[in-house]
């Protein structure tokens, strides 16, 4: 599908507009959060990949500006500039899979204002679903203490592309795998699945059921057992695991998908232990979240694997960051960048081209963040790097299993409080003594101005 | 894209069994919710159209086939089965944009065992997320009361297909025209926007970016007066109104996007009044949803339309319609059909082939609804209709102009208070005597044999 329409009506009249007031000016755009959203102590930078792939391909077709040209909206020129539509500027990025926090940009976009522009709306769409599904999921994966975590989201994701890219955000968070096989086919993601209440009932007897599958799977069955009676599902469990081991093979686990998780877990470890089963897994589902697998797990429950749908394919508790992407700075009549900002109650900005600083001690554990201006010195890594410059890929995305790697790394280099379910903990973001005096002064002459 | 990917693995992997074990056996599936979400009084049915392209396309392709087959999961007879894989069933369903209840089916599918469970993912994904904006949409536009609405969510929607699903979903719930510009394309929705606050700061001073704007589009020009001190937004609004009218021109509106907007609703109007500017609509945004709209017109405000993004497009209250795909009925070894249910705790569903009546009083208006045996005579007009015969698409969606002046009409015949913001009524669905009677006999009946 061509994306190049896949953008607010308004970015186009704006550009419209500029193409005839401001066609040389320059601006600089940061995508970024004010605040936090509940229950989140950070948040996991993702989408960089979809957008450097719409800016390498972005283009206005023939029939996108048919279409345009019916709205009788734009003039013929700028139409025409439409149909040579190239991003040539700038854009600086943190990496995929980098821990940020509100007020910090993620991306930074310099290039001619209306180039700047036409990219909001699928900049915001991208980073706002992958962050934050992400970004659930790494409290999901906390949550699970070094158990495995699949993604079982496809059925309640919001539509098709969710279904793919929550699979692959989640990847990067450290699940361990998805139920869904496209995901698995585009990103090279482990695929798992087990079998459905509705196998079970389509045979007369659940045994029947457990048999053909195991039969079918002979090393790779793992058994739903609640469709009926689950102390008997267990009990027919057993017996499929007693025959494949007789045959050769390893039943792989059972799956528990309603009831008392804690007692239920408990009573079929024990049942499989002194069945000499004690390398079956047991998988518990049925919509879990971050608190209740914390809970289940303090509680004692006897799970090694869940499998989580619908409250991290959706984000249930924060369904969507509150991303924007804000002006700081743009050219006058001489090209010189002047920093911006905006003054509406409760959504003032931060002027300037900014840079995101991390620091951290001697052994390598993260203090604080520095959110300065990007000439001041300051120490600490510089997370905003350059990723496209005069319209040019600069960057080469690593594998997705080395942006697993590198976050989860990443991760476990900030203070303990941040993973925490139930933290409240708030991670130091400093704003620099340079940024700090040009908000002042600019806001003052702003007012003034106005 | 090809989407006979975008679908379980644990569908493809019990479609295997089958293929062993019940090639030949045929069975019903029903698409339904258990509950409705909260807030909620009534469900929208929405993303037929989208199924029955999916049914008419789904192919396994060489490319698909040969990710499978690195799985080392399936036989080569079955993936021989799948490269050939048509669905040839039948599908019954609601039109799209039929108003419907808890347990009530949606969809139901009666084909091959394979064929019907390979569906599920889908049909579950597309139903999901279009069903459920619709139903959020549909709330907003009764708490405008008249007041045209337009779809603002492109860069909160979960990613690219939600972005156009969510304005199409809006749309036939009676929104009035979205932001997205691909929606407006592919569906033919009125496409809508008006200037961000980037717009404003990227000029000198805030008159000269209305001037811009209303130089480029004077027929079609809203200001977004609230980047700096709105009050002063608004006297420069009014400037250029009387600028546009002494050119012949009508500014079209004014836009308040933060703030207090019961009060700066009212000081606009009485301002815009006083100017001779009274055809000047006031059009308000920022975080809206049914509540706020509520309670902004109940406190007097004066606001025309309404821009809505986040809260409709993420359903931010009930992110997720609990719908599930369950069998109802399976073929034995004679090829007879036997209803079957599934017994877990709180996950109880109801056997065999169904159907809905929706009973109304002589005006046309509707009391209540029969969930029954397709089978029983029973009073009222059946929701669910034919729409593939053996695979064959038997049924043409109507316009979407159509099926939203259908909803919209079909709404308007349900009891009022089913359509409060605060609505606590539950409209009655009623289980006909031959559907309890058969659940009963079924329940005991499987207890028994398991």
């Amino acid at each position: 599908m061509n994306l190049s329409l896949l953008v607010d009506l308004y970015e186009l009249t704006m550009a419209c507009a500029y193409f005839t007031y401001k066609r040389k000016t320059r601006a600089s755009f940061d995508l970024f959060t004010r605040e936090l959203p509940p229950n989140r102590s950070y948040l996991v930078f993702c989408g960089l990949d979809d957008i450097l792939s719409y800016i390498k391909n972005l283009k206005f077709t023939k029939e996108d500006l048919d279409y345009l040209r019916k709205q009788k909206l734009f003039p013929d020129d700028f139409l025409k500039y439409l149909s040579n539509f190239k991003f040539q500027g700038d854009i600086w990025a943190m990496p995929e899979g980098t821990i940020f926090f509100a007020k910090e940009p993620v991306i930074r976009v310099t290039a001619s204002i209306i180039e700047a522009q036409i990219m909001e709306s699928f900049l915001l769409n991208t980073v706002n679903l992958q962050s934050m599904i992400a970004s659930k999921a790494s409290r999901i994966v906390e949550a699970a203490r070094g158990r495995e975590v699949f993604d079982f989201s496809l059925r309640r994701t919001h539509g098709q592309d969710a279904g793919i890219k929550v699979a692959r955000a989640a990847y990067i968070a450290g699940f361990s795998g998805t139920s869904c096989v496209l995901a698995g086919k585009l990103y090279n993601i482990p695929v798992i699945g087990t079998m459905a209440h509705s196998f079970v009932m389509s045979f007369r007897q659940e045994m029947d059921s457990f048999l053909a599958y195991a039969e079918t799977f002979p090393t790779r069955t793992t058994l739903l057992v609640d469709t009926y009676v689950t102390r008997k599902g267990i009990e027919n469990a057993l017996a499929v695991g007693q025959y494949l081991k007789e045959k050769g093979f390893r039943l792989k686990g059972i799956r528990l998908d309603s009831g008392d998780l804690v007692n239920l877990s408990k009573l079929a470890r024990s049942l499989l232990d002194k069945a000499g089963l004690n390398y079956v897994k047991i998988f518990a589902s049925g919509n879990l979240d971050e608190f209740k697998i914390d809970a289940l797990l303090r509680r004692g429950a006897k799970i090694d694997n869940f499998g989580v749908g619908t409250h991290m394919g959706v984000s249930i508790d924060a369904p969507a960051l509150d991303v924007i992407y804000k002006i700081s700075e743009v050219t006058d009549e001489r090209g010189r960048f002047l920093p911006t900002m905006k003054l509406s109650q409760g959504k003032v900005t931060y002027p300037g081209r900014k840079q995101v600083f991390r620091l951290q001690d001697r052994k390598g554990r993260y203090l604080k963040d520095i959110l300065g201006l990007e000439k001041e010195k300051i120490r600490g890594r510089p997370l905003l790097i350059k990723v496209v410059q005069n319209g040019r890929l600069i960057y080469k995305s690593p594998s997705l299993d080395k942006i697993r790697e590198d976050f989860l790394n990443d991760l476990s280099r900030f203070p303990k409080e941040l993973r925490s379910v139930y933290s409240k903990y708030k991670y130091p973001v400093i704003i620099s003594p340079g940024l700090k005096r040009l908000r002042q002064a600019l806001a003052h002459q702003l007012r003034t101005r106005q």
